[in-house]
């Protein structure tokens, strides 16, 4: 089993370091982490360190680093515009695609949302599911979950632009993916991308993709999408 | 978009069919189909035919076929043996295994399988879900779900067997699978395939494999590998 991972702020200079607030506590009264257990820190930047645990107190852990290690970003981001969904799904995605490795999430209010984000609490449970889900996947960076944008905000996005779309005859397993740079994957919500958005997005440069012969779910989508990117560019 | 498929018992030999029961409820008063749409009638087993709406009734559409298809069944299958999982997380891995392409499903009722299924209530649950996901996958074949399994039945299972591993050093995405023949992939509950029954699939020939450097949960593990292993295969 892999260590437990909890979120710093920062990783300290020196090796003694008390672990408290919100991840003390779980790692203390939830986890119940004991003396002599071992388990990493992480700033979600690409610090990460073993440590173990010297003393428990109320919602705190006392431990020892034992050994740090540094991972750089990507070099090539993998980024998923996703486009919100009603209920769980949109979360469900969110959840799937940080563990399966995506480096970004633009939530996109697209014209067949049925949600709309009235303030910024939809948002900031984007970016609490990341992080929680990025801490059970133990990556050592945290994906960045920007604000909402529109489709026009994305028909100005720079770089490659893929658009999985059921309709679309270009398998994604098989799009030129030569030039390198960032990749952005744009999933529509649940009952998909519109005629008139994809119209605008290519007039933007984006190439309508497609996976498989299967009709996939918003939630489904982008997961599969990211394995398939992540063999065929040699991430896995 | 995509037609909406209903499954029925078979085909009719004449082109015109009145669909009732569940699904013609479905049609007629859930999502409310109406004189001249055109929808998608299929076996579950390859056959598929589109047909129009010629008259509603009460949870009855009365349809005349306008063409057919025959889909045949997929010479190589992937099939994806499930730790069975608490509450809701393997009926959504059954659920997104079914929209990516799984052609078979075993639940497998593994050392840290907190469920365990105490008569075939879960079993039918797992069959409905699959049954559900596959029409709206719009998919012709309906992955079949046999009865669960132990341990040492797995062992016993011919062709090559694949255990997703978060310790494994091969990755999925180069391990040899140039053999040909069905694959099976091994998947297991929340908390992983124990070192013990690793030991026993491997004695049965079984090879450890990896998916990256994420920790998946096991809702993602098997819907990764089935995107990885399609663009592997030529599926999409």
């Amino acid at each position: 089993m892999s260590l437990p991972l909890f979120l710093v702020e920062a990783l300290p200079a020196t090796d003694e370091f008390r672990l408290d607030g919100p991840e003390g506590h779980h790692a203390a009264t939830v986890q119940r982490l004991r003396v002599g257990e071992e388990l990493l820190l992480g700033d979600g930047r690409g610090a990460t360190a073993t440590a173990t645990v010297t003393a428990v107190g109320r919602g705190t852990l006392d431990v020892t680093i034992t050994g740090r290690t540094y991972v750089p970003p990507p070099g090539q981001r993998l980024v998923v515009v996703q486009g919100i969904a009603k209920g769980d799904r949109a979360e469900l995605a969110v959840q799937a695609m940080t563990e399966v490795g995506v480096d970004g999430i633009v939530p996109w209010a697209a014209a067949r949302s049925v949600a709309r984000w009235k303030d910024d609490r939809p948002l900031h449970r984007w970016r609490a599911t990341v992080r929680e889900a990025a801490k059970q996947a133990r990556r050592p960076w945290v994906p960045e979950v920007s604000a909402a944008v529109t489709t026009a905000d994305l028909a100005r996005r720079p770089g490659p632009l893929l658009v999985l779309h059921e309709e679309a005859s270009t398998p994604l397993s098989r799009v030129d993916l030569s030039a390198g740079g960032d990749i952005t994957l744009v999933v529509g919500p649940e009952g998909g991308v519109t005629p008139d958005e994809l119209a605008v997005l290519e007039t933007g440069g984006a190439v309508a993709v497609r996976l498989g012969p299967e009709v996939l779910r918003t939630s489904t989508a982008g997961v599969a999408a990211l394995a398939a990117l992540s063999v065929r560019l040699g991430r896995w």
